[in-house]
């Protein structure tokens, strides 16, 4: 029980990584890319790991038994228009993208009968984009959120999982809006707050920018990982689940409000409580194995 | 030109890899540490880095040449007064702390005459703390800063700077106000956001904490890093760098309204130039050798 053939439509970081997973798991049929600018297609044939390249999307989805979205979140709605007349009947229709609500709105409406439509968002990335930066492991032990929507075929919602269980994730489903309200506290606002500081930094005219850089190993330097990941594809997030992010941005700054109140007055009991807290979370990941338990996440000794 | 003798006061993980990284270095004489606490001295026995250790201050630093602070810095004030009268004529008084106004303060009262007085920062550090948690090439490649009060000596200095390049580090001098703007900007500010995001995670009732740990590689995951940090040493940087703190989160915080009112606005390019401006400081991070350029800080592929 496996698809036949996989239409990828954007070949990024993601679009990339699924291809090679998708190779290294075997048996998994033809895998076809789809990428509109010419550059970014031939990149995609350097690195390899598609059965045939488009820039064509009628001809990549005809015949595909699954289609995977896998640009940023904006184009999504004008993809899917373009490709609906050329779906195969009982394929499915989905995607990679981090927020799931506008995903619904912009996709289900051109979704033909006879198609199945299954969000997912696999919870796995780096800071690199393009289609050199995909490789084999990147799901591997990750989860991928399935978000189908009311009165989805389960036998398609099932495939779909097993597919992203070969693949090395593990799978959930929940619903969408709730999707997008956990992804805002663990991914959506963390990078904003990442952009934000860095930005912060880079303003700061009694701070030079050598130095911001040179005494970055201070803790900085993290921030900038997640502050160097693709623009377009962030921007897209920010704009499209902007009711869950603003929630929890006012929580954010609620709360860094106090803490700020703690420092202004001196409140030591404050501060330490709640850094003492936070200790907690960071061995609950290492334990459910979403990280690495080595020092500075194990950066080579020397880079540390 | 060497210390004969080194007593470190403290011996966390700053204080037990400036041991580790003496010894490493070879020929760097009599290395003293002290820890007030039994268990703990036990643990730094156990470590063995250190040729004397000790629960008493007075012989700790009798006859040694260089004296370092090493424990949170909250404490600094106590031990120089304790430590005062038992100070060898001619030799250094330094610390680790981060920060340093503070220092000069809480310290610089109790030095006595014919003692120098040559405070210090290296900036390097992971998220584990005590007397095991420390390694010989934790300062390999990262700069320590000083910062001598007015009329210290120059050769004072000059040995100081010397012995810590002999660690690995490269060395600044910078004025001690200077240098807490700077950390505010590169290691306080972004861990008090990482500690308030974790906490404001930790919070929110709709998202349980296992969802937080579940999805926390989709970015979460690096800010937990940072709020893993010793709780101790932490609550009192914030409450000794209060001013610098006060204005660079100032600053974050104007600067993060007007990203919440992009999104609120749907202003996607404000968004999308932000996010391209801020890969450029990562770019000069990885080029300045202050972080790994691989992928998620070069963790396992299995752990990314």
């Amino acid at each position: 029980m496996t698809y036949e053939k996989v239409a990828v439509l954007g070949l990024g970081l993601i679009g990339s990584s699924l291809a090679h997973a998708m190779r290294r798991a075997g048996g998994m049929g033809h895998i076809a890319g789809y990428e509109p600018t010419a550059a970014v297609l031939e990149r995609a044939r350097a690195a390899g790991f598609a059965d045939s390249l488009h820039d064509d999307l009628a001809a990549c989805v005809e015949g595909a038994d699954l289609v995977v979205l896998a640009t940023p979140v904006g184009a999504f709605g004008g993809l899917a228009r373009a490709m609906a007349p050329h779906l195969a009947p009982g394929a499915t229709v989905s995607d990679v993208g981090s927020v799931k609500t506008a995903v619904l709105r912009d996709v289900g409406p051109h979704i033909p009968a006879g198609v199945h439509f299954v969000p997912a968002h696999p919870i796995a990335g780096t800071e690199q984009s393009g289609p050199e930066a995909g490789f084999a492991e990147l799901f591997d032990g990750r989860w991928c959120i399935l978000t189908p929507p009311d009165g989805a075929d389960p036998d398609a919602v099932a495939k779909l999982g097993a597919f992203w269980e070969r693949l090395g994730s593990k799978v959930d489903v929940m619903d969408a809006g709730h999707h997008d309200l956990v992804l805002a506290i663990t991914s959506h606002v963390p990078h904003l707050i990442a952009y934000n500081i860095v930005g912060t930094a880079d303003d700061l005219s009694a701070v030079t920018k050598s130095e911001v850089i040179k005494y970055s190993a201070g803790g900085f330097r993290d921030f900038t990982r997640i502050a160097a990941s693709d623009p377009t594809m962030w921007r897209d997030v920010f704009l499209n689940n902007k009711d869950a992010v603003l929630e929890v941005l006012g929580r954010f700054s609620e709360d860094l409000s106090a803490l700020q109140r703690a420092i202004r007055w001196g409140d030591g009991d404050a501060l330490f409580t709640l850094f003492t807290r936070t200790r907690a979370i960071r061995r609950g990941i290492i334990d459910a194995g979403q990280d690495s338990a080595a020092p500075n996440f194990g950066r080579n000794k020397k880079d540390q």
